[in-house]
């Protein structure tokens, strides 16, 4: 493979002109999606329009005329399609932590069973939160065990299976379906995290009779930084379930200001306090760049992108293992490779054009987001990575220090 | 009084000059900065930076490069002298209601007491919010009495004293400092919500010390549709608080992506999960508006124009029962009137050009905002609304129809 083949690829991507939704900075290969996705081209203007016309001209009319008020419904709707989801079981609210909080101590407070079921090595958040959620139901508790043991470890006791679908740090990829289904069969709910599943790789909340999820608006979902979050319930539980967070934007009639909170119908009710209009309208143009996009092909296109991936890494940097599943039931839209001295490589590498991230302690995670990055990408990435491998360019002193967010 | 004599004391308000740190549209009066504050003249262009050259070109790395991740403290830092608090005491996070939970959790379980106490008719959020809190801590209860009652209710099972200190109805401030030191004489903490005080009213809350505070950031600080929330907790309380939404943004190390909970040193732990950027910095923005202000004159102003305002509607519009207390101590920066049409008014008075708001049942509600509120404007408000009144104009039709949103 030459940089000429990957660039033929490339002109003969039916996805190809998908790119131009997206304002990239001209030089860098940026391979970090699954972190921060890029700017939707039209978030300037959305934003210059909702700052000046709708929030500096309009004043606090906007909530009316502009529809803010219906924003975060709205924004869900346009998420649903790529979750495999009907929308009024979606809303958009918080963060990817405070969703999880609610989700999971309803869930907790529905079953009435006693143990939150998760894994080690979840993402940090899951697993923090998971501590407050049983902290706030009295007789729960927490069972966190290794990642082979999850399916051995639900019984009776589960209340709750909480998973991240996709592993932030490996890429690997559960079986949602049949953990589902496993789970139901014992008798217990499952709430899953997709915050790297979303928008990367194929989902069917519905269809696969999951009960609770969430997920992040700022990775795949090109959010922008810090993005509202979103959550699912599915509908069949929705009038039994309770949010721990009843706010005023989750109360059935907010402006009637009443002292007793009576919840608003369906999934509306976790809404908690007045969302972020700017942040949400962000949210909203990053979502849409996956408008009309035929979700299959995109699925195509990042497995076909992972493949030049490893085998170009496999070619020409054969000292780096790759963690991420091979096989593309089992992964997500992301590939990381472990090397003892990651860190550096990874500032080399940025410097060199290409970014990444690094996760603690020795990895290497590229993001592949089939929207906007190409084959070119990817060969120049590997290029450039066997480069400074080959030249040991990573022991350059400026590579080695830290940063307070990696 | 006349418009003339009105524009004179505007010429002669040392003040006057503030306004141009809003962009204002040019026809309205504008008295509903305390629902939503105007938008300052800095934040078109700071929201294009931010989205276009820190979130476009720089991408993940403006998390360290811009300092993304420093924002929430620092944005505190701006707030603090307003409050009258040392910056290590404040952090920006979410919605006021979550961080009334995650203090009214945190205030529940140091106290060990059983009871939250709060008073009927608080704004909606903090009561539903308050119920939610209870049920998160084994043992405790929720007991709400009428705004008279406070006092007397104070006693050796009160946990925490959750007040609102300037009411979002009628306007009417209580005595932070007399009724923190009577919980505090009774062994109980406070959670004072500083919604419609912040930037409105002198505030002096480790002089005072106030245990626990929230607040709102769309409103008096002028931050944006649904801006990030502000929370404050002493620092003598720091180690012994513990969050109930233990999210990673307030782990002591984020990114060492450990499995453990280990809380950030002081008031940073209550952070949750990622923030939202854009939001967080129109934020920035509006607390920026009252730099280098002096806090006593912007208080001196508030009360001239609420004594103008009192004075023209007693002559021009006897029929309008002012429900604000005229004595400034015990009143914020707003004026509130009681009409049993005060809905149609309302939408009348807006048809007219001036933008008040109505809070259910009856009251028509009037924010004064210093920084750009000019004498000229009160006149003018007076003058539509009696002439509206004179006319019975609000009896038009049109005027009658309800929105989502008031």
């Amino acid at each position: 493979m030459t940089f000429e083949d990957a660039r033929a690829l490339d002109a003969a991507d039916s996805l190809a002109p998908t790119r131009a939704r997206f304002t990239l900075p001209d030089g860098p290969v940026y391979l970090d999606g699954n972190s921060l996705g890029a700017l939707p081209a039209v978030a300037p203007a959305r934003l210059s329009d909702a700052v000046e016309r709708q929030w500096g001209a309009q004043l606090i009319g906007s909530w009316n005329s502009e529809g803010w008020i219906d924003a975060p419904a709205r924004v869900a709707g346009k998420i649903a399609p790529l979750l495999g989801a009907a929308a009024d079981q979606l809303l958009v609210a918080d963060s990817t932590s405070v969703n999880l909080f609610k989700l999971a101590v309803a869930g907790l407070r529905l079953s009435g069973r006693p143990e939150l079921l998760t894994e080690t090595g979840n993402f940090p958040t899951d697993l923090h939160i998971a501590e407050g959620a049983v902290a706030a139901v009295p007789g729960a508790r927490l069972r966190a065990v290794g990642p082979g043991k999850i399916q051995a470890a639900i019984g009776p006791e589960t209340a709750v299976l909480l998973l991240t679908h996709v592993h932030y740090r490996t890429g690997a990829k559960r079986d949602m379906a049949a953990l589902t289904a496993r789970a139901h069969a014992a008798g217990a709910l499952v709430l899953w995290d997709l915050s790297h599943s979303a928008g990367a790789v194929p989902l069917a909340l519905d269809a696969w009779d999951v009960d609770l999820a969430v997920g992040c608006g700022y990775k795949f979902l090109n959010g922008g930084p810090g993005a509202p979050a979103f959550l699912y319930a599915a509908r069949r539980h929705h009038e039994r379930l309770e949010t721990p967070l009843p706010g005023w934007f989750g109360h059935t009639e907010p402006f009637a200001f009443d002292d007793a909170y009576r919840p608003a119908p369906g999934v509306a009710r976790f809404a908690c306090g007045t969302p972020p209009i700017l942040s949400l309208l962000a949210l909203e143009a990053g979502v849409e760049t996956f408008a009309d996009v035929d979700l299959p092909a995109l699925w195509a296109k990042s497995r076909a992108l992972w493949d030049l991936f490893a085998a170009e890494l496999a070619r020409r940097c054969p000292e780096l293992e790759i963690i991420t599943p091979a096989d593309p039931d089992a992964r997500g839209s992301q590939l990381s490779v472990r090397h003892p001295e990651a860190w550096p490589l990874c500032q080399a590498l940025i410097a060199a054009g290409v970014v990444g991230d690094f996760r603690a302690p020795d990895v290497l995670r590229f993001g592949i987001t089939p929207l906007y990055t190409r084959h070119a990408d990817i060969w120049t990435a590997v290029d450039r990575l066997a480069d400074i491998l080959a030249t040991e360019r990573w022991r350059d002193p400026r590579f080695q220090a830290h940063a307070k967010v990696t």
